[in-house]
């Protein structure tokens, strides 16, 4: 069923990628016959040369694609997301600032078009996501490093596996590598509606881990409490209910959460900090309110609750590829499983890219915006 | 000399002591003799029957004392300090909170006068120290249970011995289980002219630790640098000097920070944050400025900054007594080694006791108050 869906999905998309990529020719080359000598393809890309509001300086501009030699892959890419975080690395605000001008985009999925004559873990047609962030995942085709992608399972949804590479990879290494939690535990989390939110609701009823889902207010409410909870969500409050004292009756069911996950800061995490189990700790991985993460003296002394942060990149870093591998293809098992879709999204086609960037910078939009190219 | 000069201080206590205890009487009993049936003793208690300012609710009383039976062990305290969390905890505010009304004091040093007849480890003359917080040390005497009590050598000075339980006991663990430092490694500090900061500065020194010592500007600034460096501090700036750019030309010449300690909490934690490692651990352990300790979200993400609590009534819940001896040990033989000593200390008989509850809640009052009884 998954596979079929996929096709049927592969298929719709046809016809708009011609219509999109007028500059783009593959003229018919194999994987071996593409050599430095092959005359390059155009391809369009969102690019932005100065830090901003990302309407004001991302444009769609057509670029050279570079020859492939050696270790290089030439990829096709079929959808890319716009995150938070490229938001954010547009406007110049994250830890991680690619040099300008840039392309767009940290993550996506893409169909290796051809590889250099040293790449021998990838062939043509194969679907692979990036293994890092930084390298422009908006555009219609691009030249990686074989090191750069990680090859993923072709009956997998695709936008699955568009979105696999950083929200789910952050909502796993949160719930398995600060507090070794068991089944029966519980995991407090705000922005559950977010894309790393969705992912962990999934994961953690995946683990058989409760979750308690704190979310804004708004006029549709009770629509994202059902859809959480059918994701698995426990638990599913507004700001404003967590703060009453009757949330309290909560944790007669079940034990504190040890594990609170802040993508908000303010006000939202210290409420979240007040539910913590002694001992828990809260990770922040966002600052959606853009204001900082506040604890009571006592509640580090008494409570002895710990504050830490969790930044894939950083993990990245600390980790081996292999060890990346290993996760995405954990995320993925889940994936096939049943137990991990990706969160609601709306498909754009690049050209409208400045209907996904709005409409991903807008409060309440419940979609991710995924660009098709 | 050690063994001398705390010869001298105990004979100079001696008449002290007698004017003190009118209604002390020893009447030459020994260990064994000391049974159920003994006439009680009378004691001199410094006793809260309310929370409050202490110096309103904390009165001197006689108490009667219990006989020694069994695992008991009758001491004669002979010094106990007025620390921050004595005065918190007769305020109210404080993790831990005694039964009222109760004997104020959580540290002090003590002699064994006699013993239960199940009582092996100890006997008459040995010095003793708590092995917890909220058994009452301001008195002339006291009966523990043999489990509440560790021996330490009579051979280090008796204000060191007075105030070894809670400050170096914080100050070792602080350094030791945190971050894994090692020798040419760098500690930050505020209040670094506190019981704890002391002790952090002379353990720092012997496990050939940096340190960058902050304290409150004060008129006699350049005596407190001087001490403080004299104890082995290698930096000492005032929290106005910590924020200047000039600063940062202290790390052309030793590593940034991997571990802050934080006693104050608000603007001088975030100072501190700010000259932390990337992956260092801020551990508050007080909070004299009663304001939170505030974080960015980009520094516990990008920074991978953590916050952590010290509270060494947690640590002792969870470690054995074995562990808390063998770390009593430990300091003990720092001691010896010349390597820490006990802070500045004004010794006030007990009847006295309004004075040193006065000074100990002053500002910039650089010596710890000892009371002797």
């Amino acid at each position: 069923m998954l596979v079929s869906g996929l096709l049927t999905g592969a298929r719709a998309r046809a016809p708009l990628r011609a219509s999109l990529l007028e500059t783009w020719r593959l003229r018919g080359r194999t994987a071996s016959s593409y050599s430095a000598s092959s005359e390059p393809s155009k391809v369009r890309a969102l690019i932005y040369g100065n830090h901003g509001d990302p309407a004001k300086v991302i444009q769609l501009k057509n670029l050279e694609l570079t020859a492939v030699e050696g270790s290089d892959v030439h990829v096709r890419m079929l959808a890319a997301p716009v995150n938070p975080a490229d938001i954010n690395m547009i406007q110049g605000n994250y830890g991680l600032l690619p040099k300008l001008p840039a392309v767009g985009g940290n993550e996506g999925v893409g169909q290796v078009v051809a590889v250099g004559n040293s790449v021998s873990g990838l062939k043509p047609g194969d679907w692979v996501i990036l293994t890092s962030a930084g390298l422009g995942t908006w555009r219609t085709e691009a030249v990686f490093s074989e090191e750069a992608l990680i090859q993923v399972p072709k009956d997998i949804p695709l936008q699955s596996a568009a979105t696999l590479s950083v929200n789910p990879c952050t909502a796993y290494r949160m719930l398995m590598d600060f507090e070794q939690l068991q089944p029966g535990d519980s995991v407090i989390q705000n922005a559950s509606n977010s894309g790393v939110g969705q992912a962990v609701i999934q994961i953690a009823s995946a683990l058989r881990l409760k979750t308690i889902n704190v979310v804004r207010d708004r006029p549709d409410i009770q629509k994202l409490r059902n859809k959480l909870k059918d994701l698995g969500a426990d638990y599913v409050l507004t700001e404003e209910e967590l703060r009453m004292p009757e949330t309290k009756a909560i944790f007669k069911d079940l034990p504190l959460p040890r594990l609170a996950l802040n993508c908000v800061g303010g006000k939202s995490s210290t409420e979240l900090l007040r539910h913590l189990a002694p001992g828990g700790t809260m990770v922040t991985y966002g600052g959606m309110a853009k204001q900082p993460v506040t604890a009571s003296v006592s509640l580090l002394i008494f409570k002895d609750v710990k504050l830490r942060g969790f930044w894939l990149s950083q993990w990245k870093n600390n980790h081996s590829p292999d060890e990346f591998k290993e996760l995405i293809l954990t995320l993925c098992n889940l994936i096939r499983q049943g137990q991990l879709t990706a969160p609601t999204c709306s498909e754009v086609p690049l050209q409208d890219y400045q209907l996904a960037l709005e409409a991903s910078m807008k409060p309440f939009v419940s979609s991710k915006q995924i660009l098709t190219m």
